[in-house]
């Protein structure tokens, strides 16, 4: 099974798929999540991994546009722990470092390094794994970068310091998207037993009608997992919703509850329903 | 009164300001949204106006977070069309131009511009106002930057293509912020009779919370304009709401359903009762 991940080898993303799937999954890196979704709608990929939300920073809103405008469905949800480890070339120490190369966001969750290390300053850039190849590359006496113990094991680098992220309660949630007719060929690993479903919908700009819309669940005793707005393109301060929740969509509950849903609101749909390995 | 804003002197926000309090503002510009809302703290400005949302782009959550952890009250609202114009020193000609410098977002919002013209590359630079002083500091006869009207007057630069962003449904909402204390002596221009109040919420983690959380509003026929859902730093896949809704604090109806929320909720906090200006 040929992945499309955003990053280099060793990338968070990367991990999540051999979570999901295996270890014996062909790695197809991407620059961008634009190209990454596009490399499957043009057949270089089976299916794709696209983190969609992290426990601190909150929601990657541009692979919520870009599930949107594609056709591929959620068939898979896993999460991982991010640890972010300061890696540099075998014979750096620590004294000597003065640049740290990694992805912003990553930059961002380590910032209680930063200021204990004022004479170290953080270079953003595109990936956290290919953070570490272009400091092992580079292979200068001061400089590092910060990405999983997986980046370092690929490129030959040394972990200096373990886990220095500001906050340890730091998770990524990742949906596997695959074209919705082979979503049925698709063998996960061992998954929990619960399974989740993913809608988006718009209801009309109408006092009550998200209260309405969320009755249709709470009717039916459905557990919403996680409800997030995003802005309407040519109809500013109107909202589509995007909702998870407990159950697969041919559980009658589940079932009955779009139906509902599907009387109060302009548009529904279902973006999958999926097994989950946490 | 000195109120802070991120960006440089004919950035948005400066103008959005303006539009709230008068063309006698004196402006404290700041490089990030951090020190923006650090200089209100410190005493170096009055007040400050942040970006909260963008009809295209969404939510900015770091004001979003940054207004949860200050003592900060939301005094007034405003929304702007957002114009980006192509500026460049006077004698430059559009087909001599290679690169153009704006703020990511800017940028962003300008995609059909580039794929128009493929030999012009895009800079990004923290503002774009400070892309517009930039382009006229170096002179140079290949260079623009793509900012507000505004700023193309203060700096000197002439506007070569007026609106060349991709949608004209471009609106962003700013917030006017104050100390508590002082923000009886806010004297907004002329505002629409339309009052909203902002609040942020945290129910448990139980099936049906945000449901009825919500139907505290509905009873008392509140029209929500807007929810955001926010991670809670610790407590992975949990979340604060933020609301919205039409109506003053100290309405009747209002103040029965915020009372209602406060029985159902973990936590309800008001950020600010204002009159909005359109």
């Amino acid at each position: 099974m040929r992945v499309a991940y955003q990053g280099e080898s060793g990338a968070f993303s990367e991990n999540a798929a051999r979570r999901l799937l295996g270890t014996e999954i062909i790695g197809v890196p991407c620059r961008t999540f634009e190209e990454m979704f596009g490399s499957v709608g043009a057949g270089k990929a089976d299916c794709c991994i696209a983190p969609i939300e992290n426990s601190l920073a909150g929601s990657i809103h541009r692979n919520y546009d870009l599930l949107f405008d594609s056709d591929l469905t959620i068939a898979g949800e896993t999460s991982m722990r991010i640890v972010h480890n300061l890696i540099a070339p075998p014979d750096v120490a620590i004294a000597d470092i003065r640049r740290v190369y990694s992805h912003p966001v990553a930059l961002a969750q380590c910032t209680r390094f930063f200021t204990q290390h004022p004479e170290i300053e953080a270079m953003p850039v595109h990936d956290t794994a290919g953070a570490v190849r272009l400091v092992m590359e580079r292979a200068r006496k001061d400089e590092a970068g910060i990405a999983s113990a997986n980046a370092a094991e690929i490129y030959g680098g040394r972990v200096l310091i373990e886990s220095i992220e500001d906050n340890a309660q730091n998770f990524t949630r990742f949906f596997l998207l695959i074209p919705p007719q082979h979503a049925s060929e698709v063998s996960l690993r061992e998954t929990t037993r619960r399974w989740k479903t993913s809608i988006v919908f718009r209801v009309s700009n109408k006092p009550g009608a998200l209260f309405r819309a969320l009755g249709a669940f709470a009717i039916f005793e459905i557990d919403l997992s996680k409800i997030e707005s995003r802005p309407i393109e040519g109809r500013p301060w109107e909202y589509a919703f995007y909702l998870d929740f407990i159950g697969k969509s041919d559980e009658p509950n589940v079932a009955r509850a779009l139906d509902s849903l599907r009387e109060l609101a302009e548009m529904v749909r279902v973006l999958g329903s999926y097994p989950t390995r946490w």
